[in-house]
């Protein structure tokens, strides 16, 4: 039987922040841990976000790196690996670049989603309904295991990787903690959401490891 | 001419948050990381917390380690350092136990303070005023300077902290980054505030170092 695994990367700030209170990207990290980013993605089958990401950020979550691409094609793999948004409303914008025909690409939603939306996105994405009004992720997340997704990258936002701690889906966060300051009590952290208030997810420290100006935190959930 | 150095110490969880939403204290570090803040509050003149943590925590913020302290008096210094409160409307409690007779406390006010409450923390205190509305930083910490107070310790909260890299009164950063994830779009960071949204503060990585189960991270402010 397959084991999906499940890795959660982000960038934050040192104190913590995905982004300023405008959601503007910011440069956190470097060239070095952008190279990490390109392998890790081209080590992974699917690469997932939230649809908030995808509307503040337009990603396309492609692997960059021509020799990266070129070693998934010989090794019989599509040139990029899946890309998934978690998207429970079907708000995922028809011309945004991660529903282009670069790569495959799921779209998760829950049954809320209305029926035109569904029916635009079907052209250019895989449809999962998982949930009644949010996707639940448990069963979202099963479906794209059983289509042979096993390693599996999750890039954000804030609120995605809370909600996948919440259900226990996160086997390990690799975070490069960055050289700047960017502050707000409402700017987006690496784990937004209605946060815990017991029974917080405990990590144990895998590996510390400067990179460039900052340093990658690479922890295991327990 | 003496150099004021302000070093910011905090500890937080993997995703920057120093306690859940509900500012519940939570144990993020363990017993190294007391005993370094503890070390490094005995190298201290004074340690600096604003009146939330005081309302939410009610530090002691004494030097908890009999030695250090010894030490202290071995050098012809107090037993403890001084503690500051930067409280704008003097909300700090008679009974808080940093106004207690342990160390000398500075509480710092904005001319917004009402009379009773300053007359009140008058005899527990020594007041400093500075800036109409709130706590003018710069004044303050010139006001804790001339009293002969140079290393400087700041332990939070995020909203202070934020304050002052806002006006670049921070030399050092010093972070625990502990083994638990918090979450929680509304739950404090390490710097709060209203957030930047340019002209991001730079730092250096100073040091790295793997302490008990999580990592302390050392950055310089440039």
């Amino acid at each position: 039987m397959s084991i999906m695994h499940v890795v959660v990367n982000a960038a934050m700030s040192a104190d913590g922040k995905l982004s300023s209170r405008r959601r503007e990207q910011i440069t956190i990290s470097g060239e070095a841990d952008f190279a990490r980013v390109d392998r890790l993605r081209a080590a992974s089958d699917a690469v997932v976000v939230g649809v908030g990401t995808v509307l503040a950020d337009d990603p396309h979550l492609t692997v960059k790196d021509d020799s990266l691409t070129a070693a998934r094609r010989e090794r019989g793999e599509s040139a990029h690996p899946a890309r998934v948004v978690i998207d429970s409303r079907g708000r995922t914008p028809l011309d945004a670049a991660i529903v282009d025909d670069a790569a495959t690409t799921y779209v998760c939603l829950s049954e809320r989603a209305p029926v035109d939306k569904r029916m635009d996105l079907a052209d250019r994405a895989e449809l999962v309904t998982a949930g009644e009004t949010r996707v639940d992720l448990q069963r979202a997340f099963a479906a794209i295991q059983q289509a042979g997704l096993e390693q599996i990258m999750v890039e954000g936002g804030g609120e995605l990787i809370f909600s996948l701690f919440e259900v226990g889906l996160v086997d390990e966060l690799r975070v490069f903690v960055g050289p700047t300051v960017i502050g707000g009590r409402d700017a987006p952290t690496l784990a937004d959401g209605n946060g815990f208030v017991s029974n917080f997810p405990t990590l144990s420290l895998e590996s510390v490891e400067r990179l460039g100006e900052g340093v990658l935190l690479t922890w295991n959930a327990q």
